[in-house]
C-alpha cells in the first residue's frame, strides 16, 4: 500500500522501543488490588507513586481556596522571604500531623489563592508566567545553593523536561549531530532526541569495574569522555554536546562535584553545549551530598550550560507536564520561547505549582520529610526482597530505581538472552526496564523502580522470582498480541 | 561572535512575525481597568473574554466537588446517555440562574468528581486519557451531527490545536512541501508548520468581488484550488496537502456543505491529505448552519481526512491548552501518539474537560446560550462603533472577529502603508492583526476581535478612531523599544 506519510512520520510511526512496549502494555492492563490485581505491575516507569495522600490533600486544598469564605482560614502559605529555613534543617524528621484550618497560621487572600483569574484561561507568556518563574527561580536559589539568586529571565517553562531536551538538542544540534551520554543512561533522552530532532546519543560506556584505581563502580571520569569524542570523530559524528543526568537515572547515584567541574572544563574545551538534567535533585534519600551546577561559584563556559528541573519526580507530578530550562544564553532562550507553543502547559497548572513552591512550609516539614522516608523505607524493601531471590543492586543514593544486578540469571551473557528475561517478567505481570534500554554496555542489569507501596513490592518481587525460575518463552505471541 | 545554535535553531530564533511582535508589546504592557488603564487593549489574540465568571464558577465547582462532604449535594453532572437533548433544542435563551447545591437535581459521588486520582498525576496513556477521549468522541457525534459515532480510538489529545497542526503536518509532508490554504487565513498556520517542520503555505487566493458571478465575496471555489495547484507545481513546490479553518478565521464564515465536499474530492483527485479545523464549531452566532466533516455520511478519501478540534475557542479556555485531532488512518495516529510526549498535556486537565463535557444541561442551558448572546451583543457593539468612525466590516456568522475594511484609512494602496496604520493603532495602545499577517491578497484590511466586554470594546474603538486620524509615526523607536 502507498504510504499516506512523509519520510519523517513513516520513521516516527515505526518507531518501537522495549520500554514503549512494556508501557504500553501496562496501560492495557494496569496492576490494581481491587479491581484489576493480576494485571501488570508497573516498576519500569519512573514514577513516585508514594506521596498521593499528601499531594492530593495540598492540592486539593489550592483549588478549593476561591471557593472558601473569606472568614475561613487555611494552613497558611509562608509570605515570600518569611520563614524558609533550608531544607536541610529539617532533616529526616517526618511531621504528618495534618494542619487543617483550625491550626492554621496565615490567611490567604483570595487573590492569591484563586487558581482561575481571567489571564491563566486565555493565552499567556510563552516563557512562562512571569510570577511561576520569579517562585521557581527562588526556590531553585535556595535547594541548590546558588552563591546569587537565579534570573527568572533566564527560566523557560515547557510540558516536561522530555519535551525540554527535544527542543533544546533541536535548537543547539543539526540533524545528524550527536551527544555525549555517559552508558548506562536513561533511554528516553535518545528516544526525545531522536524522534523529534534526529540528533544521536554517542555514548561513553561505563562499566562495573572501578576505573583505573580510583573512584566507583560506574563512575564518570573525563578520560571516558575524551576516549569517546575521539572514537566519534573517528566515525565522522560531528559532537556538538554532552548530556549529564544529576542524580543519575538509572544508576541512582549522584555526581562529585570535581566530577561535574571536570565535564564543564571539557565541554569547555571541545565548545560542546553542556545539558544538565537535575529532575531528581530532591529525591535524594540517604544523606549524601548533591552538587546542583547552580551551586558554582562561576562556569566555565555559562553561554552553553543548560540546566534542566521539573515536578515530574521531585514533586511526584509527572502527570501534570511542566519542566523548566534555565539558561543564560539569550538566543537559546529565544528559540525555546519560539518553540514553546508546541510545548506549552496551562496556566492553572503553572499557578497551582506557584502556591506549592511557595509553600516552604509544606515542602520542608511535611512533603520533603515524608518523601524521603517513604522512598527509604521501599528501597530497603525491594533491595531486602530482591537480596533474599540473589539478586544483588548497586548502592544508591537518589532516584526511584536500583540498578539490579541480574547476570547471574541469565541463559548466557548476550543481550539476546537479556530480552528473554525481560518478556518472562512481563509474562509473570511485572515490567521492569532491561539494561538495553539504557545503552549498559553489559547484558544483565535491569533498573527497577521501587517508588511504590511495600505492599505493591511485595508482590512484585514475588513475580519477579517466580520469573527467574521459568523458562524461555516464545515472545512473538506478545509481540503480536501488543501490535493487534 | 560565534553562533552557538545549530542552523535551525538559528532560524527559529530569528523568527519574527508582526502578530508576535504586537502580542509581546501586549504581555510587557497589558491594558486593565484598575491597574493599567493606558496598557494595551488586546483585540488581536483571538481569545474569548466573556465567558470568565461561567467557567470559574463551574471549574472551581468541579475542583471543590472532591472535598465536600457526601451530605452536599451539587449542581448535577447528568450521567451519561440520559437528559440530553439537541444543543439546538435551547435555542438562544439564556438561563443564567445560578443552580447552587439548593437547587441541585443530582449528587456526584467523590469517584466521579475526584480530579486527583492519583493516576492522574502521572504518567497516562498518551494517545490522551481514554475516558476524556470517550467523551469527546461523544460529544463530537452529537454536535457535529454525525451519522455513525465517532471511534475514540481515531482521537489523539495534544496540548492545542497549534501543536495538533505542527505534529500533524510534520508527520504528513516532507520539509519544503506545501499545502495549499485560502487566503486571507490565519497567520499563526504558517507559523507553526514552518517553525517546526518546516513545510510552507501555498496561499488560495480570495477576494473581496464575487467570484465568477456567484457565491458571496471571499468565497472559496475548486477553481481557485485549482488555479493554485498548478501555480505551484510550475514553481516546483509539491503541495501535500490542503488546509481548511471552518468556521473561517479570519472571515468568520461557515462554509457551505457543497464547498466542503468539492473541496474533499478535489483533494481525493490529487491525493492531497485534508486538514480541517473546526475549532470555532460551537461559536456561530447568528444562526447559520455550520457543516462539520463528521457530519457526511461518507467522505472521497477518509484515509487523508483530518479533523481538529479544541477547547480553546468554543469553551474559551485557550489557557488550558487542549486540542484533539480525529482521523481514521492508523499510520498517522501512530506517528502522532508517538510525538505526543512533546505535546502532552495534564491528567488533571483532561479529567476537568471530561466532566465540562459529560455536563450537557449546563453547555446546553448555561454556557453555550450565554456565549453566544454575549458574542452577539459584543459584536453588534464593535460593528456600529466602527461604522460611526467610518469602518465596515464583512458579514460574518463564527468566531470571536469582524474582517474590517481600513481600506480608505490608507495613505496609499500598499502593505507599507497597512504596517504605517499598524503602527499607530500600536501608538494608541491597541493592539489588532493587520491582513499581512493572514496573507491578505488587498492591502487595508485588519482582523479585529470583539469578544471582550462592551466596555472595553468602546475604550477601543475611541482609541482606533484616534489612531485612524494620526499621521505617520516612525516605527523603528518602537521595534527598539520592544527588541531592548
Amino acid at each position: 500500500m502507498e504510504s499516506n506519510l512523509s519520510s519523517r512520520g513513516a520513521r516516527i510511526a515505526a518507531y518501537r522501543g522495549v520500554h514503549r512496549t512494556g508501557f504500553d502494555m501496562y496501560i492495557k492492563d494496569p496492576f490494581n488490588k481491587e479491581n484489576n490485581p493480576q494485571g501488570i505491575l508497573n516498576f519500569g516507569n519512573s514514577e513516585n507513586k508514594l506521596c498521593y495522600d499528601i499531594l492530593e490533600e495540598r492540592i486539593q486544598l489550592e483549588y478549593c481556596l476561591s471557593k472558601a469564605s473569606d472568614s475561613l482560614a487555611f494552613r497558611g502559605v509562608v509570605a515570600r522571604g518569611s520563614s524558609r529555613g533550608s531544607p536541610r534543617d529539617h532533616g529526616e524528621e517526618e511531621r504528618m500531623n495534618s494542619t487543617g484550618p483550625a491550626q492554621a497560621t496565615s490567611k490567604l487572600s483570595r487573590a492569591q489563592a484563586n487558581c482561575l483569574t481571567p489571564e491563566l484561561l486565555q493565552y499567556s507568556d510563552l516563557q512562562g508566567l512571569r510570577g511561576f518563574r520569579e517562585e521557581t527561580a527562588d526556590f531553585l536559589t535556595e535547594y541548590c545553593r546558588a552563591p546569587t539568586p537565579l534570573n527568572p529571565e533566564h527560566i523557560v517553562v515547557l510540558n516536561g523536561c522530555t519535551s525540554a531536551l527535544a527542543a533544546l538538542t533541536t535548537v543547539l544540534m543539526e540533524p545528524g549531530d550527536g551527544y555525549l551520554i555517559p552508558s548506562p543512561y536513561y533511554g528516553g533522552i535518545a528516544t526525545y532526541t531522536w524522534l523529534y530532532g534526529e540528533v544521536n546519543p554517542v555514548p561513553v560506556p561505563l562499566d562495573s569495574k572501578i576505573s583505573r584505581g580510583k573512584g566507583y563502580p560506574l563512575m564518570l571520569a573525563v578520560d571516558k569522555l575524551e576516549d569517546a569524542m575521539s572514537e566519534a570523530t573517528k566515525k565522522g559524528i560531528r559532537v556538538r554536546g554532552l548530556i549529564l543526568t544529576n542524580p543519575h537515572n538509572p544508576l541512582g547515584v549522584v555526581y562529585p562535584a570535581e566530577v561535574l567541574m571536570d565535564c564543564l572544563e571539557f565541554a569547555h574545551r571541545y565548545k560542546l553545549h553542556v545539558i544538565v538534567d537535575e529532575i531528581y535533585m530532591l529525591s535524594v534519600y540517604d544523606g549524601k551530598a548533591f552538587t546542583s551546577i547552580h551551586s558554582f561559584e562561576s562556569l566555565p563556559d555559562p553561554e552553553r550550560t543548560h540546566v534542566l528541573w521539573g515536578f515530574s519526580k521531585d514533586f511526584a507530578l509527572a502527570g501534570l507536564r511542566v519542566g523548566t530550562v534555565h539558561t543564560r544564553n539569550q538566543e537559546v532562550r529565544r528559540a525555546l520561547i519560539r518553540l514553546a507553543s508546541f510545548h506549552s502547559c496551562a496556566g492553572p497548572t503553572q499557578q497551582l505549582l506557584t502556591h506549592l513552591l511557595q509553600d516552604r512550609d509544606w515542602i520542608n516539614t511535611t512533603f520533603l520529610p515524608s518523601n524521603r522516608r517513604r522512598l527509604l523505607e521501599s528501597r530497603a524493601i525491594l533491595v531486602k526482597g530482591l537480596q533474599d531471590i540473589g539478586v544483588s543492586v548497586l548502592k544508591s543514593s537518589a532516584g526511584f530505581f536500583v540498578w539490579a544486578d541480574l547476570r547471574s540469571f541469565l541463559k548466557e551473557q548476550s543481550f539476546e538472552a537479556e530480552m528473554d528475561l525481560w518478556w518472562r517478567l512481563i509474562h509473570e505481570k511485572v515490567f521492569i526496564s532491561p539494561g538495553q534500554v539504557f545503552s549498559s554496555c553489559e547484558p544483565g542489569w535491569f533498573r527497577v523502580v521501587f517508588s511504590d507501596t511495600v505492599e505493591n513490592i511485595k508482590i512484585g518481587v514475588d513475580r519477579i522470582k517466580k520469573a527467574l525460575g521459568a523458562p524461555a518463552i516464545i515472545a512473538e505471541k506478545y509481540v503480536h498480541h501488543h501490535a493487534s
